[in-house]
């Protein structure tokens, strides 16, 4: 690593959705910490801050997540028609056992009461909050070297079961840890799965709809 | 602003909720499409990139919008306990006009099709990107001088009808401007509606509930 901090510009162009480019090593405690400083520094609804963050390292529990991991990707491998099932079979969806640390980061939509200021109108913004921490640990993690892939091939209940989470929701199983590479263009591109859309496509004036 | 970058570690830790601190000067188009482009590369659900972003600038637009938040603000105050009332009273929740900028970040759930990777097992994982390319936005604008303020006290159908938005959903109303300064300490926590959770209190190791 370089010794001048990474840029926040260059940081959200180099991050990437880690599966194959894990090193084999794990993520040292001390950089771990910063990761999750940075993750709990999010905003959230009513400064609620309704994360937790829970980090599994057992290499039993690492196995038994990546094989129902498998399991959900053969279902939705086979839920394709036969193109997307052709382009589907090379991506990786995973990089569990690699990366040496899951990170389970969950929800508890109890924080805060019966009173979450900035919530009685939008209810999802205490789930969006938890996403809020996620994109700060990814990028942390990107300044620190180290790589990040988020899991949603999963049960809910089976990954709640795996940790014993049971008043909360476990909302994305990240894998973290130190990286050999990050891809230049993001895997679902390499593959063709799906292309990125042009910047300008996305921004509307006053009104959805009106463009360019 | 300096001129050296800001690095993730320290935009992560400036960033906050900006509402009172909006210098009435409005963002530079040069600096938004900056702030928009990095958005716009957050990570996605089967790299979907669900997000849209409406940009709202007409006076009318913003005086309407600020006029719903603040009787949803209202309505909030009345539901509250008198102790809470009390506390909530001097907290400000929007600064929609003084920003001089609105960014409505929507939702569409049909992008991707029917078979999108990653989203069969986790549905939320789609709205969750668009809180990704938020904080991308977020983080972008601190190390840009631009403050940016969720407003989530509207109801979802006022916000759909104000920009004409028929298919997709409207997620946040971002404020977007340039600051006097960025706030030590998040308000919530200054006017004591809620305090700072400690990290230690929000990791778990292997499973749920074993800290310290």
């Amino acid at each position: 690593m370089s010794t001048v901090p990474m840029s926040v510009h260059d940081a959200i162009a180099a991050r990437r959705d880690v599966r194959a480019e894990f090193s084999g090593e794990v993520v040292a405690d001390d950089v771990l910490e910063r990761i999750l400083t940075a993750a709990h520094r999010a905003p959230s609804v009513g400064n609620t801050q309704p994360w937790d963050f829970v980090i599994v390292r057992n290499e039993d529990t690492l196995r038994r997540f990546a094989a129902h991991v498998a399991q959900c990707r053969a279902d939705f491998a086979a839920s394709l028609p036969a193109d997307r099932a052709e382009t589907f079979d090379p991506i990786r969806v995973e990089g569990i056992v690699p990366s040496g640390t899951g990170i389970v980061v969950t929800y508890d939509e109890s924080r805060g009461g019966d009173h979450v200021l900035g919530r009685a109108t939008v209810r999802d913004t205490g789930l969006l909050s938890v996403a809020l921490a996620i994109e700060n640990l990814w990028l942390a993690g990107v300044a620190e070297g180290i790589g990040v892939g988020w899991v949603s091939f999963y049960d809910e209940e089976f990954l709640r079961d795996l940790i014993g989470a049971v008043d909360v929701r476990p909302v994305a199983w990240l894998c973290v840890g130190p990286v050999t590479e990050f891809q230049e263009v993001p895997d679902l591109e390499r593959f063709g799965w799906r292309p990125r859309r042009a910047l300008s496509e996305a921004i509307h004036h006053e009104r959805w709809g009106r463009q360019g």
